[in-house]
């Protein structure tokens, strides 16, 4: 993959980083700071790529606003699948660590920066954050905040901006959900898989086909109306109960899956490539592996686009956000859903609340795909006693990632939950 | 390319063609035929693929309507650059020869077969029709047939179904076209440019940028926000305008075309091929240089898409209508297009009439890019006599098709023209 504005803004932040971990590192801590210590704050912070012993919890300079940003008191942050990715290094040319991780979180604001109209002391925000989302204190261009309705919770905020946001974004701006139509979403548990089905079903007669897995069935069944175990053959199932297709599928697997989704399309229809799992390896880090995946990916020839008349699209709100400058059609967005959320039409599913201590028992459950809708890091919650002990800041040397059984057979399944 | 069942069913038809005219080959004449004559009317015949000299008016048996089928006393023809790639055999699977060409008309209903409602003899009619409508008279399946407004002309309504319906889908039904969006159009004086600049009109601020011959610029620069020659560098030009690309744009070019196209798009843009001209080459019939094309198109990378928030689609209205059965979306879309044309906010461009007998002269002129607007067929038309001597039926050895001088350079960038 090219070298990304993104990830270019991403360096330069881990450079400013180290700078403040050279400056505070003798006062490292393990210790709880108090939320009214103005010159330090908790953060996880990424020593470097690789498994889970790569990440830690520790204090670093609070950050102050600049010139157009808001200085946010967070109080929840959400964790997603790309989080794993970047853990282990396997994104487009990722930052210099040590990095701060995280994209999103939900708090007060505590303070802003000149030019920050529209956005007072003490106001209940979401915001997307450019990494340093898992921390007690973020600032980020007031582009990036939005003012939460009054009845959402931080943790539910927190699980709805990226989640909802590229949800909406895929289904009626990229695609154009209408009434009748059909759609695929694998992982329909994960947190983007739940937004996709609570908004298809604010559109009468939507049928969605979803895959999971089976433990999962249960507890999801009412928001899909076809549910596939994550391991059949989904082309095969969709089509026996819709042998004409579907109207859109939403592809976070790449690889094969490419050209099983464009199969599945009906005339018209939309593929959304929202993510790339098959380049997520067992490897801690695996720049062949993701050279190679990068270049056996199923290429489209858009002459057989014209036959079949297909449409095949990719969707990365990250990019749009922080590459491409389209904060003001997010913002068009978030408005969108906080007017469906109040009206009760959507809601974000919260799998469960973690201690940023326990960010490392989050990322193996989100990895075991253990989660039904989304993790969220409690800034404010204590790690529970038991598995405190297995998250503290730990030794970097030896210590290895631990992989569950069976796993390695469906690496390359694995989603890519942004 | 693949074969298709569309061309399948030409084929079939032109079987039906073949056992036609072995019937009533002995009595082909160049004389016209009454409209009161029930059992033989005049057709244009394509007797081979090949140049114009392939093209002869003759007699044939006169169809009648099967279940489900209206019959239509044709008043006009729209004639399209895919026309011209028939007559080339430049088309996926080619039909066999004889055969009559043409994929639209409109005209009066003369008789119904069975399970018809909705139609009475003497409704003014606009159809589509799979082949055939070249001809003083034609069947087809209702669900291809629309009653046209009163307003509306014979000439007009052949201009409007293939142009206005294609221009329509593309921009609201595969794109989005929104309030201030972009949109380039290749052949901007052609049938589909000039339907897409008057649909762009109906939406407010949208910018269109268009290429053209320049001495067509005069003419079509009301329609147009920036008109650029089409022998320019258009990449450039749109660039120097707008920097950061356009929203949606539509291609009937290929080939390199398509990254250009891709490179072109803002984020969230969609890039739509509604036609691949490349495969129109200065040989009557070349198989290999079809096969080239095929293959030496540029493909798409899907992560490409997805790093780049970009949407690429295909579109082919014949390939809807005729192979994938989408006429009922299709019909939706002519009741919205008579409610614009109702409201004078669209109103087909005709360039020029001309007898069936003129079918040459009218086939060189799209080919020479001399239209602004549809060219019609007026089956009541007598050829004007000067004309009549050149077009008129000739010996099908030893006539060339005359291409006129620099052809060659351009041939190209010319249009598909649905």
């Amino acid at each position: 993959m090219k070298p990304t504005d993104m990830a270019k803004e991403g360096t330069e932040m881990t450079e400013e980083t180290e700078h403040m971990i050279e400056k505070n590192g003798a006062k490292e801590t393990e210790h709880l700071v108090s939320a009214g210590d103005t010159k330090e704050m908790r953060a996880v912070i990424l020593s470097g790529f690789g498994g889970l012993n790569k990440l830690r919890v520790t204090k670093k300079a609070m950050p102050e606003p600049q010139e157009g940003e808001v200085k946010i008191r967070v109080k929840a942050c959400g964790l997603n699948f790309l989080d794993l990715m970047v853990r282990q290094g396997n994104i487009d040319n990722p930052p210099k660590t040590p990095l701060v991780p995280g994209f999103e979180c939900s708090g007060i604001v505590e303070a802003m920066g000149g030019n920050t109209k529209g956005f007072e002391i003490g106001d209940r925000v979401m915001a997307f954050v450019n990494y340093n989302a898992w921390a007690e204190v973020v600032c980020t261009p007031l582009d990036y905040v939005y003012n939460m309705p009054d009845d959402m919770t931080f943790p539910e905020a927190a699980a709805f901006s990226m989640n909802f946001v590229a949800a909406y974004m895929m289904l009626f701006e990229v695609a154009n959900l209408r009434e009748g139509m059909s759609v695929l979403v694998h992982s329909a548990g994960g947190g983007v898989g739940q937004a996709v089905a609570q908004l298809c079903s604010t559109i009468p007669s939507v049928t969605v086909f979803g895959t999971a897995s089976s433990f999962k069935h249960e507890a999801i069944k009412d928001s899909v109306t076809h549910l596939f175990d994550r391991n059949a053959d989904y082309v095969q199932e969709v089509k026996k109960i819709s042998p004409e297709g579907v109207d859109i599928v939403l592809d976070c697997l790449s690889g094969e899956n490419t050209g099983k989704g464009l199969g599945l399309l009906r005339p018209l229809g939309t593929y959304i490539l929202y993510g790339s799992s098959n380049m997520v390896t067992g490897e801690t880090k695996s720049f062949f592996s993701l050279a190679k995946s990068w270049w056996q990916v199923e290429k489209v020839n858009p002459i057989k686009l014209y036959e079949e008349n297909k449409v095949i699209a990719g969707f990365s709100l990250l990019n749009l956000l922080f590459k491409q400058g389209r904060c003001g059609q997010v913002k068009t967005v978030v408005e969108k859903l906080f007017s469906l959320y109040n009206q009760k039409k959507i809601k974000p599913v919260v799998d469960s609340l973690w201690a940023l201590e326990e960010v490392k028992e989050a990322m193996q459950r989100i990895h075991d795909r253990g989660n039904i809708g989304k993790l969220i890091l409690d800034v404010e919650k204590s790690p529970t006693p038991l598995m405190a002990s297995d998250s503290t800041e730990t030794s970097e040397a030896g210590e290895e990632e631990e992989e569950h059984e069976g796993d390695s057979d469906n690496k390359e399944r694995m989603p890519f939950i942004q």
